[in-house]
């Protein structure tokens, strides 16, 4: 039935105050209710967050994490893309994961670069002999098998090498860039190559990425340019960077031999690695918790990202023994080939993107498992909003920090997409230490640090997932 | 002629009073007094400290001691006991403090011993292939060309060795001791392979003796005891170290495979290298200041202990720039072949001994040339007195404190033997991150630090070199 036109009359002066109100005072009423709302939702979830710490931290569950990767990097040691030990790590994860009583475990199959490293030295011939410690770099050619013996041009920028360019042909190129930090620096390990063989160079070589070193060199992918010359290129240590510029500082000459057997076959299989917890009330949605299992071909990988796909398997087991079943369906995905590009995470992109809409929050731990400090967030002011409160639940580990997201990873396309990411923060100041280096072990690791980890990175994930509503875009 | 009795009846209460004075009063006054007046005497050398400070810190001869040991380590490169590298070393020296202007620049003769290290590899085979990176210790015999092959037995200390003695026969031991302090934890180093042996064992490897490891093995001397089996011994990084030990408590057998070439020659002829700025009034009379000459043959020896060598030749030059010749003669000495237990110094004190009383202070500096502190001081309370007064002379560079000297050294028997030593004492908290490795290069060095050491190391030498008397002993 209709109401008549007086009655509604008599009721306008109520009407206008209606619209006002929600066009002008109440909205933001609401959404502070609803924020409200959620925060008081968000603050339900105290004593599983605390439930969670415990079995992680004090609990049945302590160290599994540490004592997991241990046990799989011990066993498997490190896994380049296409190597037949990244098949070993993905078959036996793919077992372990089963064996651990996870759901829909599988694999997803992925095309992924394969280079391999072959022998490789680096010798001093004047002034002085004195054999280098090298490591080429990913995608770099190989030299003849009698290498290239040249005089040596040293900079120290891409600035300086413009300006002598004349002096570079025929020559090997030394950079001695000093370590700014590893997103600015890394241009000279990604680009140095090319630019080297731009001015007529016949090798590279370049100072390791790194604030500190024993001598160590680190390796790492590298681009070449296309239309310039493919010429070889390695990573040599800061000790030797520096002696050469001391030693063309003096005006010595400087000749190096260099052999490099590195070759790039043709792409191989390989494969992401799923599973799940199913969610119980749409399970279609999709909270994405993640690390990479390929690593460099040195050391163990087990800071690269060994410590990632450990505490992503972790909080899958922690709510699992939990019996702690979200409304979403928590999905931890092991990507392959990040080192060479996220070449897994991209591939996952393509086949997933069509259902965007339901992925709720991608989660990544790809800058070590130190102490946690926190997460590293990407969304709008509104999800930020909601990440607060999360975090707070964080506050028995004092691991509260949400700060804006840093640089890129293999969850960037979700987030250039719209879909919030966040990225665990740890204390890693000395990840660049290590990273790409044989020093890459389980020495690294510390098992009441990769403790914390899973506690923050299960509570996470596990709120989230359960919310009622999914975080705002 | 003599005094008669009534004369000396008459000066009787006089001699009382001044036996007395003597006896009871009189001494302590006259000690304070003393001590008062070399205080005055020692505050007199402020203009002069300030000098010596000014022109190595900010004068013409800012940064001489780096870029004359970058010179003379780029050139000569590392310079174990017994090598061609250690005469060139040597000769290069000789000849550059010829040519410094400085006095008496000359070589005395010492046998040293002449241990090469050969190719060296270790091969894990089982529980999977893994290579090691290893650094065979001084005076190891090697192995067979085919190497030796073994089951491990890894151990956390002498206490499990000996208490798991029945499992050791055929095996090779792995000590995975963890690192308590340098003087502590050398002792697997020195004696690991003879405890070793003497339960059967057919090697040892050894975790490296280092808080910190980019998988860097450390090398060093080891001391095989009379009567026990000589094993093959290496360093081992400490991420081979810590998986072997994961591997051994998860109940896995472990095999490895370790080749090396190592073998002592015949005790090879070298040289202590000694300048001098004589001195004015008591040229008899010497304050020795003093640093090795050889090192490792691994990375550069320029921390281990080019820094030593190179701020005490500074101190002479500095001196010598200034025209400052003290009473006393300052000598320099560059012990050779410290690194296989003090030889040279050894040697030196034999041949010098019967001088012993004619040594004023003996100084070194062996423990790295980092930011300086002050000194350590090993003396009498009435010299360390004295040496608090001459360390006030560095309140400029704020490096005036005077500790208790630490363990032996080069210096050592002068010490016992009752002479006054002082060793530099500076912020050496990373020194053994990089000891006996391939990251002892000028890396680790500083202009900067080694100017303030050089500066130090002149102002002590000279003011105790000058001083009217001798250090009290």
């Amino acid at each position: 039935m209709m109401m008549g036109t007086d009655r509604v009359l008599g009721l306008l002066p109520l009407l206008v105050l209606a619209f006002l109100c929600e066009s002008l005072y109440c909205k933001p009423n609401n959404d502070v209710r609803s924020l409200a709302e959620i925060t008081r939702e968000i603050s339900g979830y105290r004593a599983i967050a605390q439930k969670i710490i415990h079995l992680a931290v004090q609990g049945e569950a302590q160290n599994r994490s540490y004592d997991r990767l241990a046990a799989f990097t011990d066993t498997v040691g490190n896994r380049i893309s296409g190597s037949r030990n990244l098949e070993v790590a993905i078959k036996y994860m793919y077992s372990a994961l089963i064996q651990d009583g996870l759901e829909n475990v599988h694999l997803e199959q992925v095309k992924v670069p394969h280079w391999v490293r072959g022998q490789e030295s680096a010798m001093m011939v004047l002034p002085r002999n004195h054999t280098m410690t090298i490591l080429g770099l990913g995608s770099s050619v190989g030299t003849s098998s009698q290498g290239v013996e040249a005089e040596v041009l040293v900079v120290e920028s891409f600035e300086e090498l413009r300006s002598r360019a004349s002096e570079a042909k025929g020559k090997i190129v030394v950079y001695n860039q000093p370590f700014v930090s590893y997103g600015e620096t890394v241009a000279y390990r990604a680009y140095g190559a090319s630019e080297a063989a731009k001015v007529g160079a016949v090798a590279s070589l370049i100072r390791s990425i790194t604030p500190v070193s024993i001598n160590s060199p680190h390796t790492g992918w590298q681009d070449y340019q296309p239309g310039v010359p493919h010429i070889p290129t390695a990573c040599i240590t800061i000790e030797d960077a520096e002696m050469m510029a001391r030693m063309a500082r003096r005006g010595q000459k400087i000749v190096v031999r260099l052999r490099m057997g590195a070759q790039t076959l043709p792409d191989a299989d390989s494969f992401n690695t799923v599973a799940e917890i199913v969610g119980s009330e749409h399970p279609e949605q999709v909270v994405l918790l993640s690390g990479h299992l390929d690593s460099w071909d040195v050391g163990q990988g087990a800071m690269d990202d060994g410590g990632g796909v450990a505490i992503s398997w972790e909080a899958l087991s922690l709510l699992r023994d939990l019996g702690l079943r979200p409304k979403r369906t928590i999905r931890m995905v092991l990507w392959t080939a990040e080192e060479q590009g996220g070449v897994g995470a991209s591939q996952y992109f393509e086949r997933h993107k069509g259902n965007i809409s339901n992925f709720d929050l991608v989660m990544e731990s790809d800058l070590g498992t130190f102490s946690p400090l926190g997460l590293q967030f990407s969304g709008t002011k509104q999800a930020e909003a909601v990440m607060q409160e999360v975090v707070k639940l964080l506050a028995p580990i004092n691991t509260t920090a949400l700060e804006e997201h840093g640089e890129g990873t293999d969850i960037e396309l979700w987030m250039e997409a719209g879909v919030p990411g966040a990225s665990l923060h740890t204390a890693d100041e000395k990840y660049f230490w290590f990273h790409h280096t044989e020093g890459d072990t389980m020495t690294v690791q510390s098992p009441v640090e990769m403790n914390l980890c899973s506690a923050l990175w299960a509570v996470v994930a596990y709120v989230v997932a359960d919310l009622d509503d999914m975080l705002p875009r």
